[in-house]
C-alpha cells in the first residue's frame, strides 16, 4: 500500500524565487517531500510544479493545507492556476463504452489485479454487450441506446442528458471515453472539462474523425499509433496527454491494423489515465506538462 | 470471419529447386495461395515456408492433402520437418496460472472480444484468486494447490501430475503458462514440447530465474523487457518467439518496473501466442522462424 | 563481400499458378534462390514478389535473364510490372542537400565504413557549406545556388535546369534529397519517378510542408517521427517506404525536437535507401510493399 | 546560442528541508533557475538534485559560487557529493578507436553541424585507419599501435601509458571509448573514473563481452540493443547511462545484426555523451539519474 500524500500542483508565470517561496512554506509546516517536478516553458513563459508530500508529516489535513497554500499563490501572483489533492481520497471514475470491449477490458483487468487505484463507479454504453463483463467486476452497467448511428439529423439529446445525470452524480475525478465512439455535446465538453480523457485510435493529429485505421492504410504509413487527450469542443484537438505508435507493413490489412492499434490504445489510456489520476498532467493552452 | 485455410510448413536442408516443387504440387491441385514466406538460414543452410491455401481451393479435405504433401516433403529429402493445419479447427488452449492475473485478464479479454480466435478448454492455478473471473467468461477453473512455494525438497510430483492429466484430457494446440511462476518438470516439458509457452518477465538472456524486475532494479537498466519462449528442460531458455522492451529511468522503483513491465509480458504473450495458434512459429535448434 | 545477385520484381493481378510458373522458370534455368518474399494484398488484389537469385547459379548474363523474364512476365497477364537488377553492378547516387547536414554526413559516413554500398557520384548543394566534408569523402560537390529562399515570385527554373544536368549524367539508381528543403518542379519529380527519395522531418501525414517541428510542437504531440518517401508532384504525399518516432515531452523546446528528430530522420533515410537501392521497394498506387 | 549557465548538482541522505535550503540559497543569490530537477531514491534512501541557474543572474563568478555553495553542502551533512558546471568552460572530449568508424563518424558529424556543443581535442587509434576522417574534420589522430590483438600474454603496458599521456594532457570532461575495442587497465579505470564512457554492443547485462552480436544470433533473440555506461574495472559492469533496442528478425544475420546495432550505438553514444557533458548524469553506486 503506498502511503497516503498530499500532492500540489502550481503554475503561474515564471519569476525568480518561486520554488524557494514554495519549498520554504512546506519546510515550514513541517512537509516531507517524496517527489518533485518543475518545468519552466520558454514559449510562454510559464512555470510548472508538482509536489507530493507525505501527509504524516503535515500537522493538518487538507482542507487546511489547501487554505494555506491558497496564501502562497496569492503572494505568486495574480495570474496562477494550482491544486491540492488528497490520495487518501480513492480517484472516482466513470467509464463511457460503445460495442468494442478491449480498453474495457483492460481498464478493469487493471483495477481487478490492483495495479490501477481507482473506484470505477459505472460502466455507461450506448450499447449493451459489455454489459455483462462489467458487472462481473461488480460495477453498475447503465444501458443508455442511441437513436441511430450518428448521421446528420439526429438527436440525442435526451440521451447525453440521461448520461450526464448518471455521470454527474459520482462527481467523478475522470470521464474516461474508453472507445464511445460519440462525439460529446459542447456542454458536456464544458461540464467536464479537465476530467473528460478519450482515446483516439490514431496518431494524431493524423487522421482525425471517423475510421482513422481505414485513412492510415489508404495512406500506406509505415506505423499506427494512438492518441490519449482531454476531450474538447474541438473534435481529436484537445490537449495530449500520451501518444504511442506500433509498427504496421504492407503485409497488415486494415482489420490487422486495427488489432495492433489495439494494444497501443489500451495501454495509451491506462497510461494517461493513471497520470491523470495521480494529478501528474498540468494542462496550459493547448499542451500538457506531465511530471 | 477469415475464411479456411490450410497451413504448410516445412523445412529440410536448402537445395535447388523446392520452392518449384511445392508451388507445381498446390499449383496441379488448384490450390490458391493466400499467403507464402520462404527463409534460408544461412547458418544452418536450412530452407523453410509456409504457406496458406484456400480451403475451398482444394478438391479434397485436409487429411487427403496431408497424405499427398507427405510425398512431396519425402522426395525432398529425408530430414525434413513439415505440419499440415485446417483452420477450420479451432486451437484449443489450456492456461496455466498463479496469483498474478495481468496476462490472464488480457488473455481472456482478447477471446471473449473475438480479437483472439482460441478455444480456451480450462484455466488452471495453483491458487484460486482467478477463479471467478475466469468462471465469468464461461472457462473452468481448477484449482491444484501446491505443497509450498518451490523451495528445495517440495515435492509436487502429484500436483503435476493432477495438471497434466487435466491438460492432456483437452489434447490442446498449445499450454500456456501465463505467469504460472512454476518450473514445469522434464517429463512434462517433453511431453508438451512445441505447445508449451512461457512468458519471462525480463529481456532474456538477462535475468533468468527469480525476480527479474529486483535483478534489473539493481542493475540500472534503462529498459526492462519480457520473453515469450517455448517451454524446455532448460530454465528460461528455450526458442524465443517474440521479446518487447518498455523504458524505465531512475524514478522507476521495483514495483513501477513490475508495472511497466506488466503491459509488455501481456501483449509479448499475446502475439507469441497468436503466431503459435496460426502455425507461424517454425522452430530450428533453440532458433525460431516466425512467418 | 555479399555474392552476386539477380534480383527479379514483379507485380500483377493475383490468380492461381502465379509462384509456380516463375519457381519453375527458376528452377529450369537452374537458379538457386537465395532469398524469396510473396504478397498478395487483398485490397487490390494484385501480387508481388522479389526473387533473388545467385547469379553464378544462372547460365547466362543479366540481360539474357531479363529477355527470358520478359516472357515469363507476358504469359502472366497483360498487366505486369516487373524489373531485373544485377547487383553485380553497383548503385549509382546524387544526394540533393542545402545547409542542414546531418543526414549527408550520415550517408557519407555509411558509405565510408563500407556499410551501404553505393556509389555516391555527386552531392549538388544550394549552398556550399556541405562542400568541404563531401570533397575529404572524396566526392564531387557542385554549388547550385538559388535566387532566394523560395518565395512567391522565385524563379529557379534555370537552377533546377543545371541541377537536372548535372544529376542526369550520371543515371543514377536514386535521386536523394537529403534535406533538401526545397520542391522539385512537376517534370522533375516525373522525370525521377520512382527514384526520387525525400525525407521529410515528421511522422506524415502529420505535419506537411514547412517547418513540421514547430508545428508538433504547437500541437503538444508526445513523439515527432521522420517519413522515407518517393518524391511525387503532390508535396509530402508520395507513397511511404520507412517511417520512425521518438519520444518527446514537455521539456523538449522546438531545437531539442529538431535535434531529437535528425536522429530518426537519418537512420530513416538510411533505411528507406538501402531498401530502394537492394530492389526491395515495389511501388502499387500509393503504398508500398518493402520486402 | 545557447545562455550560460552555472548547472549544480548535488547528492546525500535524504531528509526534511534540503530543497528549501537550495532555493533559499539561490533565492538571496538572486539567481534565477532555468531548470530543475529532484529524485529521491527510496531504496537507498538518497536524494538527488540538479540545477541550472542563468549565469547573468549570479552576481559573481563560478569559482565564488563553488565557494558559496561548498557551505551550503556542509550545512546539509557530512555525506554529500555535489559540483558546480559552468557551461561557459566548453567541454574537452577525446575519444579512442579502433577500426569501426561509425561512432566516431557520428560524433564529428554532430560536432561539426553545431548539434553536440564539444571540444573534441584528439583522437586516439590503435589503427589508423579512422585517420583521415578524423583530419578532415580539423582534429589531431593520435595513432598508437597495441602489440597483438589482445590475446593472454600481450603486453600493452606501454601502448597505454602513451594514450593515458595523450588523454591527460587535455584534462578531459569526457574520454569515449568509441568501440575503442580494448579492456582498459584497472589504473586508468580509475583515474577517469566517472569520465570515461563505452559504448557496449547489446542489451547489458545481455551479452557481456567479445561478440555480443554472434551471442545474440545464437541465443536468436528478436531484439539487439546497445548500452552506454560509465567504464569501471569490473568489465561492461559499469553504470549505465542509457540504452536502446532495435527490432531484428529470423531473416538477419550476424552481419545484418551487426549493421542494425550500430545504428543503436551511434544514437545510445551520442545520447549518454550529451547528457554527461550536460552534468545530467549522477552516478550512486552502480545505478545512475540522468536529469
Amino acid at each position: 500500500m503506498q502511503e497516503r500524500q498530499y500532492v500540489i500542483t502550481f503554475g503561474c508565470p515564471d519569476r525568480k524565487g518561486i520554488v524557494s517561496r514554495i519549498s520554504s512554506f512546506l519546510a515550514e509546516i513541517g512537509g516531507w517531500i517524496v517527489e518533485a517536478a518543475y518545468h519552466t516553458d520558454p514559449d510562454t513563459g510559464w512555470f510548472f510544479t508538482r509536489q507530493a508530500v507525505r501527509a504524516e508529516s503535515v500537522p493538518f489535513d487538507v482542507d487546511e493545507l489547501r487554505a494555506r497554500f491558497a496564501g502562497v499563490a496569492r503572494s505568486l501572483g495574480e495570474e496562477t492556476d494550482w491544486s491540492v489533492a488528497d490520495t487518501g481520497e480513492r480517484r472516482r471514475v466513470v467509464i463511457l463504452v460503445s460495442k468494442d470491449g478491449h480498453c474495457l477490458y483492460d481498464l478493469l483487468g487493471r483495477v481487478a489485479s490492483g495495479e490501477l487505484d481507482a473506484d470505477v463507479r459505472a460502466v455507461i454504453g450506448n450499447h449493451d454487450v459489455l454489459a455483462d463483463i462489467t458487472r462481473a467486476h461488480g460495477i453498475p452497467f447503465h444501458h443508455v441506446p442511441f437513436d441511430r448511428d450518428g448521421g446528420e439529423g439526429t438527436d440525442n439529446t435526451a440521451a447525453f442528458a440521461e448520461i450526464a445525470k448518471l455521470v454527474d452524480e459520482h462527481d467523478p475525478h475522470a470521464v474516461v471515453l474508453a472507445r464511445f465512439m460519440r462525439i460529446l455535446p459542447p456542454e458536456l465538453c464544458e461540464a467536464w472539462a479537465g476530467r473528460a480523457i478519450n482515446i483516439h485510435h490514431s496518431f494524431l493529429p493524423s487522421f482525425i474523425g471517423a475510421r482513422p485505421y481505414h485513412q492510415a492504410y489508404a495512406r500506406g504509413v509505415k506505423l499506427v499509433g494512438a492518441t490519449c487527450h482531454y476531450v474538447t469542443a474541438d473534435l481529436d484537438a484537445g490537449p495530449i496527454i500520451e501518444q504511442d505508435v506500433i509498427r504496421v507493413d504492407h503485409r497488415d490489412t486494415v482489420s490487422d491494423m486495427v488489432r495492433k492499434g489495439r494494444d497501443i490504445e489500451k495501454v495509451t489510456l491506462a497510461r494517461g489515465l493513471r497520470w491523470h489520476l495521480e494529478s501528474r498532467v498540468l494542462v496550459h493552452g493547448n499542451r500538457t506538462v506531465v511530471f
